[in-house]
C-alpha cells in the first residue's frame, strides 16, 4: 500500500516539476520564469513557469561570458550559449545571446541558420571575414571582414558563417531575436544527419559522387554550440 | 522640355502604381491587394497595395495549376508558384500554394529550407520518399514513403526535401503558412552563391577537398522554382 | 481503500495524458506535436505536446485525402479535414489543408466563415461557382467560375461558398492559415444553434416572418465539415 | 507649361500627403498618427502615417460620444465608432471605441461578427438580451441578460447580438481588439451583396423557397454602423 | 493513511485546478477560459483554461461597473478592472476594460504606463485634464482637457495621466489592447519598491537631496487599481 | 523653367528615397533595408525600404563600438546605439544593440523602460548593481551586483538601472528585442517634459512639495542615450 502512495506521490512531484515550464511568443504577465525540467514529458509551445511570487533575481542571471570557448576542436570555434535553456527568465521574452570563440588562422563557425532569429553580432576582439546568402533565385553573398568594434546583421533564416582571417584570437558577442533561436550547422544537418539521408538524394543535389557522399556521411560532425 | 515633363509625369505615375504596392503579417482590413510593380525602387515590408474599391475577382484568381512543370531538368522536378507574386490578393493574408511535379526514377526536390513558412504536403499522384531533419545537436531525420492521398508536414525554417522513389511522374500540391515563404536550396546557396564563398570556409565546413569545393563552385545550380 | 487509490492512479494518467497536448501561435521550438486528448478538462491556448525526443514520423502524416468524400447529404458536400485534429504535428505551425467534394448540379458548401484563416482552393476536378462577400458597408460580392488548375483566395473572415454548377463530381484541395481554422457555418449557427436564438431577433434581423424562423430553427441543419 | 508643372506639383503634393497615411498590427515607434486621405490609391496595410514631429493632442482625440445615436431606423439601433477612420492616432495601437444605441422594445444590434476583434461590452443604461454563437459542430449559443454596469465579452470572428428587451432606451459601450476591426451584419452580407449571391446558394444554404430568397435580396438592408 | 492519501486527492485536484488556467497572445480556439487559480506553482504565458464544453455565459460576463469606485485615497481616484482576473473568458482575446472614479478638485490617476497595452478612454462624467509624454529624446507632452463624450488614447507603454479639474466627481470607462495589460504607478515603482532601490540611485537620477529620497522611501504609496 | 523641373526631380527623388525607408514587426521577404530619410513627411509603421537588389553589405553594418562613450556627463553614463538609425538593414528584424559606458564611482543609467523591448546585458569591465521593478501591486525590486562575463534580463516594460558602484569605468553590451525599442527615462519624461506637465499633478503624484516639483521642472535633464 506504502509503495503505491509513494508511487502517486512521485509520480505527482514528476509531474508537478514538468508542468512548471512552459511559454510562447510574447509575454502575457511581466515575466514568465521557465522551470527547466521537462524530463516527464509534458511540454507546451516554449516552457511552462514557475510561480512568478518565486522568482528570484538568479532566473534572470548567468555567470561566465568572460571565459573563452575551448576551440580545440575540428571547425575552431566554439559558441558559449545564454539563451532560455542557461537564463529561464529569458521564457516569453524574445531575445537571448552568444559569446562566439574562434581559433587563430582559420576557426570557422560553419555555414548555419537560425530558423527563429536574426543575429546580429558585435567583434570585440581579431578579425573576421563574415557573410549571409540570400534566398533563390539570387543567392547572392553579403560579406564583410570585421575588426573590433564593428556590428554585423544576419537576417533570420538565412545561411550565415564567420571565419577567422587573423593570426589571434577573435572573440564576439552576438544577440539573438527569440529565446530559443535554434541553430541548424548545413553540413551536420545534410551529411551528419540520425539516420542518415538516402545517398542518391544528396549525390544528385550536391553533384557529388555517390562514394564522396558515402564518405562525408561516415564522419564525425562537430557541433560547435 | 516637353520630353521632361513626360517624363515627370511618367515616373510619377511610375511611382504611384509602385506605392500601390506593399503589406504585412497580419491583414488590417478585408483585404490588401500587392500592386505587383516595384522595378522602380520603392518597397515596404510586403507590398503596397491598391485602392480595395478597384479590387477585382482576378486579383484573387491564378489559373494552370492543372498544367504539368517541365522537369527536364538537372534535379528532375520543378515547382509552380501561387504565391503574392502570381496572386496579388494573397498580400498581407499569410499562406500559399504551390504544384510540385517529379520526373520518374529520381525527381528530386532538393533540400531546401522556407524561412518563413512551415508547408503541408499533398501528394495526388506517384510515391515519394519525403523527410526532414531536426535541428542541432540531434539533427533527427524524419521521413516516409508517401503514397497518393498521403500529407506530410515540413516545421518552419527545417531543412526537408522529397524524392520521386517510383517509375512514373508523382504530382503534388503543397500548402505554405506565408504568403511570400522564401525558398534557400541549400546546395545553392552553398556552392551556387553570387558571389563564391571563400573556398576555404566551405572546405573545412564540408570536409571536403578544396578542389573539390572549388569544381562545385564552378558547376550550374538549377532553380527548380 | 484500493478503490480510492485506483481512482488517485485514473486521475493521474488522466491528468498527464490531458497535459501532454497543448500549443500557441508560433513555434518556439522546431516543433511541437499536440497530444490530441483533452477529454479531462486541462487546455491551453492551442495543445499541449509531447516530448520532442519522442515525435515520430507519423505525427506529421495522414492518409487519406485520395478517397473521396461522402456527398449523399443536405448539401451535397463533404469537406474531409486534415488538420491538428488529424495530424499532431501541425501544432502550432499555422496552416492545415482539407479536401472537399462536391456532388454533381448543386452540390454546395454553403455561406460560411473560418474566424482564424484565410483560404487558398485549387481545383482538381469539375466546374464550381465561387465568392467571397466583403465586409460593411459595401458588402461587394466577389465571384468566379473555376475549372481544373485554377486557385482562389478566400481571405480570412470573409462569408464565402463554393457550389457545384458542373454536371460531374467536383474535387479541391484548399489550404487554410491556422492549423484550426474554425469553420462557423451561417445558416446552421443562426437557426440551428443550441439552444435557439430568440425568434424576434432572427425575424427583425432577416426580415422574415417569424413563423418561417421559427420553422427554419425546427429544421436540421447539417454541417459538412 | 505652367499649367502642366503645377499639375506636377499638385500631385506630388497629393502623392506625398497620401503615403503619409499608413501602418500595421505592432507598433514599431511611439504612435504612427494615419493621414487618413487614401483618394488617390495608395494603400498598405492599415494606413500610411504623419510625421511624428506633426502629430498633436488632437490626433488622438475624439468628441461626441455623449450624443445618443438615431435609432429610428429598420432595426432600431446605432453604431458610433470611435476607431482610426475617427480617430488617427489609433493606427497601429490594436483597439477602438463605439457607442451603441438601443431603441426601447425591441431595439436590435442584428447578428455579425468582427472579423479582425474581440468585443467587450459594457452596458451604462437599460436592458439587454446579448448572445454569441461557437463556431461548428456545436454552434453553442451563450446568452446572458445585461442590466447597467454588467459587462460581456464576445469572442473573435463569432457571430453575436444585442437585443433591447426593455421598455427604455439602452446605451452601451463596447471595446475592439482592432483599429479597424470590420462588421459583417450577417443578414446584410448574405441576402444583401452587391451583386447578389445566386440564389440557388442561398436557397439551398437557408432551407428556403428560392422565391423567398429572391424577395429577401430585393429588400433594403440597413447598415446600422 | 487516510491522511495521506487525503493529501495526495487534494493534492491532484490542486494541481487539476491549478492546470486549467492558463493561455497566450492570439486565440487559437473560439476561446480559451482561464481558470483562476494558480495559487500551487503551475503557470504558462497567460493562463491555462477549462474544458470548452464546460464554459457558460458567466465566464464571459462581470457586474458592477455601475458602481462607484472608492476614491477616499491620497490621491482621489480608483480604477475598477474587468480584465482576465475578474472575466475568465477574456484569456487568449486582447482586450479588457476598467472604470475610473475621480474625486472633485484634485483626483488624480498619477502618471503610470501600460507596459502590455494601449488605452482608449471616454470620460461620461466631470472634467478631466489627460496627458501622454513621449519617449527620449523629446519627452513631448500632449495634453487636453476632456468634457463628456470625449475620448483620448494613450499609445502603449507611454507615461501618461488623468487628472480631476472640475468641482465635480469625474467618471470614464476606458478599454486597454490586453487582457492583463499591467500598471505601473511611477511614483510608486521608483519610491516605493520592495526592498528600496539604492537611494544614491535615485537621488542622482532624480536631481533630489538623498535626505528627501529617503523620505519618499518611508512614504506609503497608495496603488489606486 | 528649367528651375522648377528641376524642383520638381528633386523632389521626386527625395519623395522616391523618403519612400525607400518603411517596416514591420515579421520580416516578409529576406531583408527590408530602411532609407533613413524622413524629413518629407512620409511614414509608415517601422520604415519604407529600398529595392532589395540595390541592398550591399554596408546595409547590415556598423564600425565603432569598440570606442568608449564620453561619460563625462550629469549622470555619468554613455549609451551608443546600433539600432535601425544607425544600421538600415535591421529594418523589419526586431533586434538591435547598445554599448553602455559607466563613469567610475556613482556613472549611472538612471532608471528608465524600454516600451517595445526586453533587453539582455553582458558585462565586459567593471561593477554594476543593477535591477529592475515589477508592476503594481507589487512592485518587487530584483537586483544583483554584475562583475565581467555576467548575463543579466530587463523585461520589456518594466522600469530598470544600472549604476557603477565600482572604482573603474564599466563597459556592457546589451541586446533590445526590437530594431526600434525606444527609451523613456523616467526622471526626464516626467520632471522634464515639454511642455511641462502641470505641476499639481506631479507634486501629489511623487508626494512632493509643489515648490521642489517646480525647481525640478526647471533643471535640465540630460538624455544619456
Amino acid at each position: 500500500m506504502k509503495g503505491v502512495e509513494f508511487l502517486v506521490a512521485l509520480l505527482l512531484l514528476a509531474l508537478a516539476s514538468k508542468l512548471a515550464s512552459a511559454s510562447d511568443p510574447s509575454p502575457l504577465q511581466d515575466f514568465c520564469v521557465a522551470v527547466n525540467d521537462t524530463k516527464d514529458g509534458v511540454f507546451v509551445n516554449g516552457k511552462l513557469c514557475k510561480d512568478p511570487k518565486l522568482a528570484v533575481p538568479e532566473d534572470f542571471f548567468l555567470a561566465g561570458l568572460n571565459i573563452p570557448g575551448n576551440t580545440s576542436n575540428q571547425v575552431g570555434s566554439m559558441v558559449t550559449q545564454a539563451n532560455v535553456q542557461q537564463i529561464p527568465g529569458l521564457n516569453t521574452l524574445g531575445i537571448s545571446l552568444v559569446r562566439i570563440d574562434y581559433a587563430p588562422n582559420g576557426g570557422l563557425n560553419p555555414p548555419h541558420t537560425h530558423p527563429r532569429a536574426t543575429e546580429v553580432l558585435v567583434l570585440v576582439e581579431g578579425t573576421l571575414y563574415v557573410g549571409f546568402v540570400t534566398s533563390n533565385p539570387e543567392n547572392r553573398l553579403f560579406t564583410k571582414v570585421l575588426y573590433p568594434g564593428d556590428v554585423f546583421v544576419f537576417p533570420v533564416g538565412l545561411i550565415h558563417f564567420q571565419f577567422n582571417i587573423g593570426n589571434a584570437n577573435a572573440v564576439a558577442f552576438a544577440a539573438l531575436s527569440s529565446q530559443n533561436p535554434g541553430v541548424i550547422t548545413i553540413a551536420n544537418a545534410v551529411f551528419g544527419s540520425d539516420p542518415a539521408i538516402n545517398p542518391d538524394v544528396l549525390a544528385k543535389a550536391f553533384q557529388l559522387d555517390e562514394n564522396i557522399v558515402k564518405q562525408l556521411q561516415s564522419r564525425f560532425w562537430w557541433d560547435n554550440s
